[in-house]
């Protein structure tokens, strides 16, 4: 196999999750960082030919004014992750990615999204038509500056607000029709612009986050005609991971979930912007959806979700769960989880990466579903079981 | 095919997991009770013609004198489960049952549970091989009593000290030499002793217990020679459940877990029994094995077991796990578990009887590994991984 | 000191603290409990000729159509309280209260809490002042026919919603003024109804729940001119006594808390009513409050209340408090709290009565501040720390 | 007043309590660390005229060999505390101070705190007055070298095991006479023999340990007699601070505790030195015995401390608390307490110099009892409620 040169390419680049997941690409480069939390670095993967991390180019796209060195020490100094002698070392790299990293597309993001925006990009007036052109000109420009054979496009960014998609048209012809009219009335949001900017130019796209992304039936078409592949969506880092977990086990056990409450509470932008809370419904429905998918039955739910500055990028989640076992006698599980949400969600989009760059060689075309045990809300699946998603990663594998 | 009677033996038939059982068992019986908690009753197990809970006796060996309807008004004031109600519509039946019910043995339970027995148990002398024939002729009687054409012998008795096994003979010819040994110098306790009497008589043992039971290779090779089929041991109920769901998903996420800590307090008789330091060595032993064997290195971990006398039949998990995520960051999942003991193994016991008569219908013989769901640390297989250990049982109900 | 008869009346009579507190009056009354959970039973208040359990005579008002006993023993069969053995040996007890409660007013509770009422309260049409004399009248009825020298009026009725008392007169004089205005017009609820008619006869009037009662200083001032006393409001069960506990620990040690968030399940009927956002403003606004007054500064909190139909009466709250440590340290305390809430509350009412009782011999007047350790926000003092609280308490039996 | 010079000497200086005490006194004196978690900074107290930051002296005994900013950065590494650039800006006055720290004592420590020591040290041979008399000699040296007016010596090395001090004489001449005994015959611990050191030169010492230190009544006489103050035993940091907070509560509020389960986790040295059995049995007696005072009557109570490594400095303590309320009902409260052990001692170590310092300067002698609400087990006084301890400290602060 003659070198293939790959990059990816982060929305949302200097997000909480993108810059943890530079940082730790560089720190992989480097050999500073053991590959502790890499799902595709366990031995079962060991056989595939999955990228390396030396020759990876990294660039994206970013709403919001700042370097990647100051986002990593505003982590390492809020919530006391990342070692400050790792991003010193780090940092020659980081300021080279940071040039890397072009302005982005607020289209339809919300006005909470919008406010953190740069002022240029809050006054430029765009049709859906020219925000992708401009996109995969971004696109193009890195494919040939850096030589790349391949680029990964993963969507980190703030969660979208839930738009009205009813109207969306089931078929890519019929879309694409609608990508000149003005932005307010399209009903397409930028995740989906990334998206489709992406997929048209044959390019993987991940959505990472709750929103739409490539989620609608017609940009799923436009994926297989340009023969290309893409999956999502919302990483199940946490929460939602030890629900996909716990569920299993109270159906297998033929004990009835009377109800599921689970708070959250982190500090960090996400949790900023999901206090707005038409952004929170897109989170908060994915978070729920797959009790009923798991048990086949609807207990009481409750998911909240808090902004409390104090905890930073530390999500402290408490879930009480109450059961009802033998005799009709009632009992309770609780559990806390307290992670630092962007070294959850930073190794798993360096997994995605690997193993859609991989799905793209082996020419996979459509929804890789075969990544559902990373997504709270897996698209062309209605797998939530954990262990039974990681079989099928596993039997992919094994093709 | 014609209709076949069936019994359960049940050995510590008096003790909190026996009296739920029978209570369970006349209530389902009585159309009183939804059969919410048996994993028999799953949609996935309906197409198996396993035995229903009209015609089954039932029968058993207790060293203690009391009554069924005592101890189950016991767990109703003390533990306030079982309702009252009930217990009413069910006493005849129990006082029936109780008629059933005869002298165990005492043959090397420790002083501990020496103490609870009646006291013409405590000045009996017998020899292992007395005891078994004395055992064996109670089987026999209810056998024929009852008219059954099987027996399923259960152990529910309180967990046994361990004993040296070191010199235990491997194979079963060199062991039955051993048993007209004075008990004091016999390398077999109870748990042994009943399993050898039911082996013997081919009718099916199963361990719910963490004693030895029938786990020696010399026991084994009777079970296959007398053509009958054992399982075993120590049913996987509450903490120890959470960790055979919950280690997989540290291992399928690459996150190292660094310490597991548990710690248990119930204030049921089997506390009493645990509080004995040898015989909590059993135990401890059981709960803390799978972890090495799920995640495929040594956390530390810590395992107690204290009686807190107030709690009655609610035990109370806390686990602390302290794992290292991304880029060296630890992390923590702590969990409350709080379960009434006796409500969360009955409905354990009452799928065990179901799903052995099934197999011994089937005519299999040897250790019924299928059933590895049901234990804390299963004969015959390595599998610990809950959500695998299920995909077996499903894969055997497909045969 | 000649044999007085006292009586207490009881709003709401027929809601779950309320029934709890008739029960175990009941059962005080006929030696059938152990005063566990009387603060009023304490050695501290043992010299004090408290009012005893034999001669009380019990009424109230209700506005749902139930029985006691009914009442008693959906607490008995959906939260596993209340022993059916005591409930049988109380049953005619309660049957002949319940002939002692009568309709009560739903002016102004709000569209959640009226759909709770009988039709024919629903379809009542009452200025304030014809609602006040109905009241005064059913008071009247109570004192004569049970041939008493005191009745005390406590409300345990459901929280109303906040009404808008910007215009609401300073004045008592001002205030009666307003008292024939439509109900609709009305700046009052019927808490406040209750109260009014209360002092105004001179009978003392306790306000346990949220809502406005007899706050309003034109109430207060009523209270002095009838030369009764009076206090509020909000009893202090759970959460809100544990913050009042925990917070000064950190003022006292200079730790400062960063943040302090409380999650609130239950599912009883004050659930039910909390859910309406309206009516759970005024909740949490009273749980939320003490928080800055121990402090000294403002911490972001977060409260919140969540109905989970399957806890029956049983509360849960956990609370996760983050503070600030030496150097800069960030730590954290969380705690979950399982209580049942009547039988949590129904002591301090019975505490409230007696310990009120003897303020109205002592010929107190106005607001009786030395009870505040029984409130989450005490009308007319600004403590809040609970052990300082318990100490004016002591303080005040000395006298 | 005249300029006084003052210094503190610390036992274990090298330790983690000390290390993070003198690395907080540097930055305080600095202006660099906030003065967050010094009680002795509250309001309450700031018309004290407590000892300033700049002009103390610091040395101490230590039987490990360590510098004081590798302690630090340990800290820092292991537990990600004490920030790297604070300890940079320290660096140059901790190597300072490291030349202050002289060998202490490792007689009657027991085999795992003297498993710790340099080799020279568990080779020496000293009597008790040997050891003594060396000691003053360092005390004297410190003094004289730093032009001092007092010095303060603080115990804060690791929990010796208990000694059997049935045999200890009641008065100082007696005991005076055993001092010439071989150490291995001697009644008497290493933090006894600082005590005796101190005190005999008219020096105030603190014990912030569980080991005896000061208390035996021979050795409180020697203080009196020569004119000195000393106090103790057991820095009240976290899980007992939460007990002596709580406790008060259900005492006040007549709700019976059944059961009070403790289970505290740990990865420091103090945790290394505790997880021997016979250390272990000093500390959780100290924990332990706060529980009977508060309540009344004994609770079942359990206690237990483990050695989990990769805690590090991190405690965390998980209490359930089984409570009776009302009619009997069973309730649970239970807290996790996630904290730094060095940094919640450090500052009460500060504050202890402070205060003790001003009632040495107040001419005080004996046992320091207002300083009860720093103590676990506080010398010559019954009171454990943290409440009224410190209103004990704020009432001395107005004489």
């Amino acid at each position: 196999m003659a070198k293939r040169r790959v990059g990816v390419w982060l929305i949302g680049a200097k997000g909480g999750v993108a810059t943890t997941t530079i940082v730790g690409l560089v720190a992989l480069k480097k050999g500073l960082a053991p590959d502790c939390g890499l799902v595709s670095q366990l031995p079962e993967f060991s056989h595939l030919e999955l990228l390396g991390f030396k020759d990876l180019s990294i660039g994206g796209h970013e709403i919001r004014q700042t370097t990647l060195f100051d986002e990593a020490m505003k982590l390492h100094t809020v919530s006391r992750v990342l070692d400050q002698e790792l991003l010193s070392r780090c940092k020659t790299e980081l300021d080279r990615i940071d040039k890397q990293i072009v302005p982005g597309t607020i289209l339809n993001v919300g006005s909470t999204i919008e406010k953190f925006a740069s002022s240029s990009l809050r006054h430029r007036v765009e049709t859906p038509r020219q925000a992708i052109e401009r996109i995969q000109s971004d696109y193009r420009s890195f494919l040939k500056s850096q030589q790349l054979d391949q680029l990964i496009v993963i969507n980190l960014a703030s969660t979208e607000p839930p738009l009205d998609d009813s109207s969306l048209p089931a078929r890519w012809k019929e879309l694409e029709r609608l990508l000149d009219r003005p932005a307010k009335k399209s009903p397409l949001a930028a995740s989906s612009i990334y998206a489709i900017a992406a997929l048209d130019l044959g390019l993987p796209y991940v959505n990472f986050t709750p929103s739409v992304g490539s989620a609608p039936p017609a940009i799923c078409e436009l994926a297989l005609e340009r023969e290309t592949c893409h999956m999502g969506h919302d990483g199940k880092t946490g929460e939602t991971l030890l629900k996909s977990v716990l569920a299993p086990m109270f159906a297998h056990r033929n004990l009835e979930v009377m109800s599921w409450v689970g708070h959250n509470i982190f500090g960090n932008m996400d949790g900023k912007v999901l206090d707005d809370p038409e952004n929170k419904k897109t989170k908060v429905r994915s978070k729920d959806r797959l009790l009923h998918q798991i048990l086949g039955y609807h207990p009481q739910t409750h998911v909240s979700i808090e902004y409390i500055e104090s905890l930073g990028d530390w999500k402290t989640a408490w879930d009480h769960i109450h059961f009802r076992g033998f005799l009709n006698t009632p009992m309770v599980l609780q559990f806390t989880w307290q992670g630092c949400d962007s070294l959850l969600a930073a190794p798993l989009v360096i997994d995605l990466l690997r193993f859609t760059e991989l799905a793209a060689r082996r020419k996979e075309h459509g929804l890789l579903t075969f990544l559902c045990c990373f997504f709270k809300s897996p698209l062309g699946t209605p797998l939530h079981d954990f262990s039974q998603q990681f079989q099928v990663l596993k039997e992919w594998s094994r093709k």
